[in-house]
């Protein structure tokens, strides 16, 4: 058994979230499910629901974990849905959970998730292009620590392909 | 799509754990696996590895709730890793992800995860037959609220089968 | 300065809390008042309410952890509240912060923060003569570890003079 | 009986604590307490010690809210501590505690505790002059949804100042 490799992409819920957002979190979640690995999301709208989508599309498995204590709440593509009833705290379960993080876009909510996963040394690739609060992280740090360098990629393909590159390195 | 059931099996870890609890838990998973549901483990020995060992012997797949922050802690039969960091506070999420619970022995931990799925009103399954910190519950209630009564039963096939046609009504 | 004892009341919600059980509430929070100590609680209704009550009518200091994630839930008998956003969750929170434990009653909530308590070998004393979901493990233990003996109290004054002597110990 | 405010304030641990920060935090804390109002911190290094030791030396009411599960990890300037047993996780937990938050310098914590802050609406003022991870909201927003302005102050006693007049208001 080789285990697989669980990829975390995050980015905007449904504020915030164009159809630029939905079509690349769509390919994201293509690529990942054609490259064999899990697909972790938040559980729910925009970004989640679209990356989930396109993962379900190229039969790969998608995990929600959300911050509801209901299933009912995530969208219809989680294969597998936690519902951690903790609200938004939730975004460090989401980091920790991670081998590899993925960023499409974003908002606080996505800021604190990267937060998270700085601090715990995951690697990042972000897709750039996008006017969000992570914008001003990509291709460099979130803070004087440098614990992680979030990388910038310009396409679905090369977000995940880096993103595995970096977890298995 | 038909979404997998969320089957958690709780009990004892490492400490109190016989060969019959490792048996029984080894059907148990094996019974999950045939029934093409997933099964939630609290990820570490004992009750939770002999389970997760026989799901995946039967080529199940496993998902396991720990209460580090680092994968490395998860016994080797979890396909998924969700490395909570909150401690024993896990114990709540186990019991939340959870459409239903089958319970083989345990001790306190397991009665906090039985405490944790009776106030959301999850149905269990209780393998009768152990000296554990649980039986005192079996075809009985936790307390006055009659919530959800945990059903005994003799064999894992047994389990398996009551867990699905109580998650199924 | 000399740090303050955190004493933690669990018992009834206000389902199943008796005049009864609001007497003794209320008479336990004046004794941990008057012991110098802090009461910390769940922040809500039944025993919670009235042992806030009666340690706010003898000046004491209160402390409430509730499951919400907006203050305003908390009871008025409330000087902090920690509004943890977690749901229930939030019960191992409130183990965690605790020195010692007094139980009035209680039902599968008061359980599993008992569990919680227990698996952090927290001293625990619980007043005798009520009909609860605890009644079963007063002067006995929790499960075979025999981590902590839960010692029983007929009075307030008994059970915070015990539970005092046990922090100290 | 007037509930105290519950300010939290949050800022470098001891990596990127300079001077210039300790000096600062710790002013913070004394005027805190001079106003009345509760001290919350993540009760460890840095401004979080600064902050509580300023706060004490002028007889205010301290609290710490610690990533691990024993109380002795604190700083000895809480007064109460909660251990939550949840890591960093515990950023989130803090920022629901506040009904207001002061911010002295701080890096990718502090960052995920901003966030946290912002997502809950809970107002915000940092201390103006720190080359941090914050800087780059001072007097502006997290995100595209302005859900609330992180207002600029070149003083200890100015931030207090504003920051009770926000909660108030």
């Amino acid at each position: 058994m080789v285990k697989k490799k669980q990829i975390l992409v995050i980015g905007n819920n449904t504020t915030g979230c164009t159809p630029k957002h939905e079509k690349i979190a769509y390919e994201v979640g293509q690529e990942i499910a054609k490259s064999g690995s899990l697909l972790i999301t938040g559980g729910l709208g925009g970004v989640m629901n679209s990356c989930s989508h396109g993962a379900k599309d190229e039969n790969g498995l998608t995990l929600g974990i959300i911050p509801q204590d209901d299933p009912k709440f995530a969208n219809e593509f989680c294969d597998i849905v936690i519902p951690s009833g903790m609200g938004f705290t939730r975004d460090f379960l989401n980091a920790l959970s991670a081998d590899g993080v993925i960023i499409v876009g974003g908002g606080s909510g996505t800021l604190s998730e990267v937060c998270a996963a700085y601090m715990s040394k995951k690697p990042m690739v972000a897709i750039r292009g996008f006017d969000s609060a992570i914008a001003p992280y990509i291709d460099g740090y979130v803070d004087h620590r440098k614990n992680v360098k979030i990388i910038g990629a310009d396409t679905a393909k090369e977000a995940v392909d880096k993103i595995i590159e970096l977890i298995t390195a």
